[in-house]
């Protein structure tokens, strides 16, 4: 980056306003109002990680369950996952713990809820949209995400478009990875939450 | 917020450039550019506030109805609310009237559309997709939000997401109270969207 | 935009502290850091224009289908979209392929993936939730949509809320145009992605 200008103090301002603007950027509270960090970086303001448990009802688990099939094409049923076309179509309701560790017995964060739905003929892979909502001793607030999670991919990351209280205004990205499929009504997903704009 | 710079001159300009950034950021239109209003702050650039009124389909109201249910667990009928689980599963279409007053009859701003559903299995919640299209005096343009709306809680919050003609990029914060429900098929619920990304 | 404060440095400081502030939110890459480019401006930073080919599912296409019935009110059934209150709460699961010309056999940018559902009693109106992942020698990412799209419009705008990749962090408009609809199970629609907030 080069000053454009003939001026002399243009020439030594840029310098010296670009580390400050780097420097407002990139401060935390002041006074009662928060500041804006992190912004057009790649380095997150703040990172959340947990596991998100979905158990998928099937007729066996009405007592635990955590989703369940609520739309179908007309070649389906909503009793269990269909094979055909790869789930295309089908769409799920979901309300899943999220816990510190990989156990379900492991510390809640707080829940994921939202919908997903099977949207590719020819593999498996997801539409998601969800709101995080945390409850701890450091966050109370929730986050909103829309997008793909392409499942056949090892690591794949979905939009963070928004967020309340603690999470006002934030945006980011979630990256997701998968960490246990059992049968076809249980998994478990790795998410890392990494807002790039904190208020 | 402290200098952490050695220079005179650093810890000189961080106040001033801080002071000018403020004041740029929270300025009004300048030549044709319309500038970003309110950005990093707790205080909106718009506010609009108005009434939305839900009126789901049972089958008597074929004329007026609002809303009707698409989508359910295999357990439900689509021809009303079920209160098994507290509706979780339950998918409803809508495009809601929203008046300036309580009453129905009051000015209409405009129409809110998308779809809602039931997400937890212990306490009536809902998750929300949904577009605001106002059509006034003053405004001319979509809002869209995304996001829970955990009706237990008194008040809560919905994130905005985006925009479109006056609202043009825009994000913020819905605030969202229940003014009255009658029966399981009408709901009016208090909207005040509050704008802090104005373009 | 005039200056409000006493001091002759701030009477002098705006004038070049903007030009400065503008010259670092305009410019692009600087280093390994990406920039935000035309944030607050009109002007998009990028501009993406392709066909999106939807062909939905009606019993005789089981082979080339891209999209399908999955959820529609109880006086519905899935296999046609219905004329009653103009499809009124029908909910479609899509993946349909972009390409670069009207032609379906022109060269494939990427896919659509995601849900629109008809929303309006009283004409053809959509909501449409749906991530584009693009996949070329320019591009690898995707960009996140919700809004409403209604068709009875001529052009019509739709918020991009958030992307991944090639866009992390995205914000911007699509620009819609309606541009074949044949017999009720083909339509293919013109989009310009306009995006103005890169990194």
């Amino acid at each position: 980056m080069e000053a454009k200008r003939g001026s002399p103090l243009l020439l030594l301002l840029p310098l010296v306003s670009m580390t400050i603007i780097f420097f407002i950027h990139g401060c935390s509270a002041m006074g009662e109002e928060k500041m804006l960090v992190g912004h057009g970086r790649r380095k997150p303001c703040k990172t959340i990680v947990f596991y998100l448990h979905d158990l998928l009802y099937d007729e066996t688990n009405i007592k635990n369950f955590t989703s369940v099939i609520v739309a179908t094409p007309s070649w389906d049923v909503k009793n269990k996952l269909s094979l055909k076309f790869f789930g295309f179509g089908e769409m799920v309701v979901f309300n899943d713990p999220l816990t510190v560790g990989r156990s379900l017995g492991s510390r809640e964060l707080g829940r994921a809820e939202g919908f997903y739905f099977y949207d590719n003929k020819k593999i498996f892979s997801l539409w998601f949209g969800m709101t995080l909502t945390l409850n701890t001793t450091k966050y109370n607030g929730t986050i909103s995400l829309a997008g793909a999670n392409h499942l056949m991919e090892k690591t794949r990351d979905m939009p963070v478009i928004g967020g309340t209280g603690d999470f006002f205004m934030t945006r980011g990205i979630a990256t997701i990875i998968t960490d246990e499929v059992q049968n076809s009504n249980y998994f478990r997903i790795r998410v890392d939450v990494k807002l790039y704009e904190c208020y």
